[in-house]
């Protein structure tokens, strides 16, 4: 390996699959993993391999590198684009993508434009406060709903949530916590529609951290977690995997050292890696961990800071010595799914 | 537009290409510009258009890129990759790459496996801290400089640093005494080198706010700045350009809108514009600012946050009402170098 490169570590992978397709089988509950986190045909092979057959991602593009390998059911999960319906009524030809909506209004000019018949989910806030609506309001969701069964082309699917404010929990008690609220206002909620209207409607839920920690699912019809697959350093740090479950790292050449300061540069920077970033227990922000080729964790070293190309890694005084110039280092991303994007085109299987 | 979208302004780029190369002209500096910030063959031609032949870059594989369109005179400005010499062997069948270097025992490792005779600088450190011997080390420069003079292949080119603390600086008065700081150890280095041995190095500076901010410019052969063919909000901040002089934009869809809140989401999330993120006065942390389609600033209009493929944007008041979902944002992004890497195959000029 010359450059920086992403190694995905297909036995500690398949593992992860198997664990939550098995946790899902279970519980009962339908698993449409979200395959933004790996955009990569032989990892969706694994999925397949379990048995899977629905898929989550988030954007058209991706839609149709999954459809080119035969994936047929896949959900869109980003509010929809009204500025790429042709490539959706294109996409509609080879499998069925279900398409994400919170506004009535954007649901009529939708299906203005549609040729097929979609399955329509309903983007829910339960407190990320990104987007969708807000969970509480009841008449707003009817209002979505409604428009949706009076649409032409849209099929009411379900209503759809990304928990993702667990990515911010400080403990798994947190995450629990979060997920629990999350679940129980899902439930509410289609409890209340189911009243006014007769129309069957699924509950989906997102994300990693309460798919793993998480105890109650009653009421979920399906889950959609995606970076369980490799898992992450922020992931970790949640407390939702083991160092021992992390199925990636980067290997980035070492191109200089710094042992009067514990610090070494290597060839690995945010174009590798993102500038996405953590904060540990000791308030020190971190750009990854540093492991050896099998992903055992050097305890105290880390990436201190990224440039577009450099990474400045410390190192402590108990590893800095087996390293020189030209040697691979092995970094644990803090987000896979970012960095798994931006080396898609550098990846190796091990 | 349907998606994210890199627009360059082809005017202002020019306009900004051409201020520097007057500035470099009148100063009897060789401007030799950082092409990592574009990484394009058509923006590379405008800097060909005012007469210049030198460029920089940061890795083997941008090299290689700039070679196949006829670029001769390459600096590759980052600590030499032992694991590429292959690589720069074959570069330099095609053009003159000129390799980094900042301790001995490298020199004499990338000189055993070259092939071809090679422009090769110093890497010096001025206060920066990301990597380089540190100026004032004098013996350490002393030995590098003579063992590449000692080498087989390569050819003493001359002292090259990279004052990037000028990036964090709180004001234009910081950005003159960091950049006034640097040039004096580089020529005090210098000096004393050149008592030493009697072979002749050029003096090479790199960062954009410096070369824009700076006064002192006395004993500099060279400047190697790269972000200001763009700029972006980070040198905004510095004061090192205004809005009218930001070459670029992000064209993004808005999927949807969150009135009560004052927040848009878009599709254009960390996969696009990166998540480098600035501080501004107020102590907010922000992801990128809103302007119209020419890049007029929407006054209190940002990014606050970011995930893979959404961004949530806080809109006043005074702007919310002029969007809809299926609208077009224009946002000007943090760190133009590396949206402009996100975005090269989604990339337009107007």
């Amino acid at each position: 390996m010359k450059k920086p490169t992403f190694i995905i570590d297909e036995k500690r992978a398949r593992v992860n699959i198997q664990r939550m397709a098995e946790k899902c089988q279970d519980l009962h509950i339908s698993l449409r993993p979200h395959f933004k986190t790996h955009q990569s045909h032989t990892v969706g092979s694994w999925f397949r391999d379990e048995g899977l057959t629905s898929i989550t991602i988030s954007s058209v593009e991706m839609a149709r590198y999954f459809a080119a390998d035969g994936w047929q059911d896949i959900t869109i999960a980003f509010p929809v684009n009204l500025r790429e319906t042709d490539d959706i009524n294109e996409l509609a030809e080879t499998c069925t993508p279900g398409v994400l909506i919170e506004a009535p209004d954007t649901a009529a000019r939708l299906d203005a434009e549609l040729r097929a018949e979609l399955p329509c989910w309903i983007k829910i806030d339960t407190g990320l406060h990104r987007t969708g609506i807000d969970a509480k309001n009841f008449p707003a969701v009817l209002d979505t709903v409604r428009a949706i069964a009076a649409s032409k082309h849209l099929r009411p699917a379900g209503l759809l949530t990304h928990a993702g404010h667990t990515y911010k929990a400080q403990s798994v008690k947190e995450v629990k916590a979060i997920h629990d609220a999350s679940v129980a206002q899902m439930t509410a909620l289609k409890k209340h529609i189911m009243k006014k209207v007769n129309i069957p409607l699924q509950v989906s839920i997102g994300d990693t951290p309460g798919a793993l920690l998480g105890k109650t699912f009653t009421g979920v019809d399906e889950m959609r977690p995606g970076n369980f697959v490799y898992f992450d350093v922020m992931q970790y740090f949640i407390g939702a995997c083991s160092i021992d479950d992390i199925a990636c790292r980067i290997a980035c050449p070492v191109v200089a050292l710094h042992r009067e300061r514990n610090e070494a540069v290597i060839y690995g920077g945010a174009v590798h890696l993102s500038k996405e970033q953590v904060t540990d227990s000791s308030g020190k922000t971190l750009y990854g961990l540093v492991c050896d080729q099998h992903g055992k964790l050097f305890d105290g070293c880390y990436v201190k800071a990224l440039s577009q190309e450099h990474g400045v890694v410390y190192l402590s005084s108990d590893y800095i010595d087996n390293y020189q110039p030209g040697d691979l280092m092995y970094i644990l991303p803090v987000h896979s799914c970012l960095s798994a994007n931006l080396l898609r085109d550098a990846t190796v299987f091990q």
